[in-house]
């Protein structure tokens, strides 16, 4: 159903465990980084109106995420701040055509596997999380994940025929699923 | 109350007038433009807790009020399109300051302008416009923009002592009064 290519390797979980605090900044900001990718899409697709009017709300809700993420963080005696990004999501846009309506495409279906990454992992975030409190959390946002990912394949239905989508899917997915087994030095939901 | 230096000039009304389907279009791209605005500044100022709790709202109250001009305009049977913005914005955003935290108030204070400017419109519109449709929407909208110039004030003073802010915002003033005076060739908003 997410059209993702590979599992999490059970490294990333140990990883997670190890770095509570960084995952929850992390997260944040890619809360944060959601909802902007949102609103870039309103700012460039904004005479389709039917786009637009699947976007807004997906902006709302990723903002509200953020700050619950925000609030978990200071409930929990950290202080939010700044983190250097993983990799994932720069390495995830260089894949992205630069010819329209192929860069649409890319832009609404590169989304849409993210989101579908962060709904994989969320779950498993939730079935296996030692803290219970955390794990209750990830399995609030999972559903939202999931329905994140298939709004933005229907989006890019708006661009191209169903076969045309779904082939250019497969090819992203497979490199997504190069990019995650590769990781990231630093412990990151997408690393 | 909302800090401006000048009242709109009676010419402004008797364009709007003559160019509903115009106002009307640019109108959704200024609350566009405004969701865009807030959700910088959160990118800008994100490790600023309290401001991004009080920006969050903005974007999602920005992005309603711009889906409701757009299905406004489709009621009307009219298409929603791109257009080129008025030159105010730009014009505003040439006086921020380049260095911290001069930047930020500038940015601030320059968003509770633009908020400020639609207020005294909007009242105008509500008030006089002949179509009472369209002035009972405009009615409508008034409150949040008055709330959200407060907001921006508010927000400003998170960066320097309250002395600073009004005498800067007290410049600004008088230099939106002088763009908003020489008007814009196009009939628009903020023009």
């Amino acid at each position: 159903m997410l059209s993702l290519k590979s599992s999490t390797a059970p490294w990333w979980l140990e990883r997670v465990e190890e770095n509570i605090e960084e995952i929850l900044l992390d997260h944040a900001h890619c809360e944060k980084k959601a909802a902007g990718t949102a609103m870039n899409l309103i700012f460039s697709y904004v005479d389709r109106v039917e786009l637009v009017k699947q976007l807004s709300p997906i902006v709302t809700e990723e903002l509200d995420h953020f700050q619950q993420v925000i609030d978990l963080i200071q409930t929990r005696g950290m202080r939010f701040r700044r983190l250097t990004p993983s990799n994932y999501g720069q390495q995830l846009g260089d894949l992205v055509r630069k010819l329209e309506p192929g860069r649409a495409i890319d832009r609404l279906l590169v989304a849409a596997l993210i989101e579908a990454r962060s709904c994989e992992r969320f779950a498993l975030l939730r079935d296996r999380l030692q803290d219970r409190e955390l794990a209750a959390f990830y399995g609030s946002l999972f559903e939202s994940e999931a329905r994140h990912h298939a709004t933005y394949v229907q989006m890019a239905l708006m661009f191209a025929p169903e076969a045309v989508v779904f082939e250019r899917l497969q090819e992203l997915a497979e490199r997504e699923a190069e990019i995650i087994d590769r990781g990231d030095p630093n412990a990151r939901v997408h690393g």
